[in-house]
């Protein structure tokens, strides 16, 4: 997927075996395999399943009642104040049952599904201690065995700061790296490891002794980093050869550069950007120039970005970002799969990798970013498997 | 639905008669009728249908090939001078045969229908002659008689000067009022007139020859004003005593008590601010100050605005135009219905209105303009009968 190119394979067909793809290529040159199965999908333009790369899915609550008042004129403080905000979030979680959660959560990843989502990824982050962490990373296994969906899960236990540990923020981080990770990787939950670098959550340095842990543990790094200043740790994220770093409004370009050198992914987060009304562009003509992959995600979680649509985000990178609607695509499929070190099997359409794709009903591939919410009429086939949603069930 | 308000009745339950909505108000009040079948919505909260008071729903080709360009670096100009823009729209939707238009304008009014709009607008004005105006205002009529939805249509012939027309715009205003709208009048396809009044369409003099043809032929009017400069549009709507006036960014405070005084509505249309990246706010402080209605609308149109959710546009009104969730709900509801000249009918759930209306599976209102894209459970119940769409089909 070049850009300017899409890889476009005019006329073509889909050899599937089992889970895999054994054939891609023009119709006419398809190899004689003897009696298979045909499915004519019409002359449907076909894409990689799409890949959301970075959602905070699993979740107690919502925070629609904060959307509301904040319009009303309440101010974010006096909502802090009354313990709002992600606190309000971190309570309703650990209040909920794991069965809770995974009904809400089910029900968000299936409407994700429906619109062609066939990856995602799935923080943690609003447990914030062993048994709470434990429980939305559980969540977020379940979903994989319930839907058919691959699901990464990311420990993100360095989110913010548990009541508990009000003012002892090192202690905290001591907790995460010598407690939670290592019994969460036992338990084989995390596929990588996540950190919010800011000045509202943690340090750099708080976050290198994360990703020291993540490392002596094996399991690969990202980095929320950038969003609201600058603390270069996209650059420190490139030093632990991070997957990715995420948000990256405020990043500069010896930030861009490093990422580059390191082949971290950058991944731009436009339904935050949104409903925060930020003006801070993300540099995306230095990552253009410096050849960073890009990729695009819906953020989802109840407080700055309530996505329950990767499609939308695609316009919202087009339309804000200034995304081509091919860059958007290819963030939502070829660079998120890098981004969930996914690169070897998902993300193209390729001979020996998934059989997860697609077919929409559209006229040309820019359709995906241009419409505006809605649906757009779609097959989707996940493992050589067409869905049929009316069995899944809502 | 008083601002601050939401007019809610606790536990109620709902009588319908027919499409009529017989009795509504608290269960445990509601008044013995006999045998009657009784549906539970298990807690449900229920709004009246949605309303998409302004849409160019029915149009021929799309311009996804545009936004591409125009993020690829195509300027405007270029595009403009290989005859893009609306004048694509124009030439595609000449060439679509009615049946065509038929079947891409049914596709997105289902999906409108599915998430729970009952009733919208369906404005002509890519034919721009009569044959093709006629053309799509059938289209309208048709949807209407072909799901089950309200379908109000608008002629807006003046909406841009056909090619045939270049540089008489005088003379097609004439074309306009002496041939097109008596004969579409006649033929019983016009529910209200628009036009656009903006430098690169029409001036207010030439409006107002429109309006006042309209008038004699019995038609309410509405208009598009103050999308781009200030002309006054909207004064000159409301001295027509119009339905509605619509955009209104650069509306004066003069031009909303002019407004206010004649009671004509306030369309806002988030999409087309978004996808133009407009930063003109429309004077949302100075509506609420003289108490002028505010709807919120799609614009749902193949340039400016490709929205598939009205949903969408809720959030947007609440996000970029800071409305609350309530005024947003009111403005995609009994706002819309006064925009439509529907108020006695629509909009509201009242003794003696359409059974429309729509059970949605969530924790409080505000959540219909929180959530951000995708789709969120519902049941839509429209004249009294609930919609199948397992058997409306897609
Ligand atoms: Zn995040
Ligand atoms: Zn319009």
């Amino acid at each position: 997927m070049a850009r300017g190119e899409y890889s476009i394979i005019e006329d073509a067909a889909i050899l599937t075996d089992g889970a895999r793809i054994a054939w891609i290529g023009p119709r006419g040159a398809t190899p004689d395999i003897g009696e298979c199965e045909v499915v004519d999908l019409q002359g449907a333009w076909v894409t990689p399943g799409l890949i959301d790369c970075h959602t905070h899915l699993v979740f107690g609550g919502d925070r629609s009642g904060e959307f509301e008042e904040r319009l009303q004129g309440v101010s974010y403080a006096d909502i802090a104040a009354r313990g709002g905000g992600i606190a309000s979030t971190v309570r309703a979680t650990r209040e909920a049952s794991g069965d809770a959660l995974f009904d809400s959560a089910r029900t968000r990843a299936l409407g994700l599904l429906r619109e062609g989502v066939t990856t995602l990824e799935v923080k943690s982050g609003y447990g914030l201690d062993l048994a709470n962490e434990r429980k939305m990373l559980a969540v977020a296994r379940r979903l994989a065995s319930a839907l058919p969906l691959t699901v990464r899960a990311t420990c993100l236990a360095a989110h913010a700061l548990p009541p508990e540990y009000a003012k002892r923020t090192d202690d905290y981080i001591a907790y995460v790296c010598d407690d939670m990770l290592p019994a969460l990787v036992a338990d084989g939950l995390v596929d990588a490891v996540d950190a919010f670098c800011e000045h509202i959550a943690f340090s750099p340095q708080q976050v290198e002794r994360v990703f020291r842990r993540a490392g002596e543990l094996g399991v690969p790094v990202k980095l929320h980093a950038e969003q609201l200043s600058s603390l270069h740790g996209s650059s420190l994220a490139a030093r632990y050869r991070a997957l990715s770093a995420d948000h990256l409004e405020y990043m500069t370009e010896e930030d861009v550069i490093a990422m580059a050198q390191a082949g971290t992914v950058a991944v731009l987060l436009p339904g935050a950007f949104y409903m925060l009304r930020e003006t801070q562009l993300p540099p995306v003509d230095a990552l253009r120039r410096h050849r960073v992959p890009i990729a695009i995600a819906s953020d989802l979680n109840p407080g700055t970005s309530p996505a329950l649509s990767l499609r939308m985000m695609l316009n919202m990178s087009c339309t804000l970002f200034r995304l081509t609607p091919e860059e958007a695509l290819a963030g939502a499929t070829v660079h998120a799969a890098r981004a969930l070190g996914l690169a070897s099997t998902h993300g193209t359409l390729e001979e020996g990798k998934m059989a997860d794709f697609v077919a929409w009903k559209i006229g040309r591939p820019a359709e995906l970013a241009y419409w505006l919410g809605g649906a757009l009429p779609n097959r989707v086939v996940r493992g050589g498997a067409e869905i049929d949603f009316g069995h899944i069930g809502a």
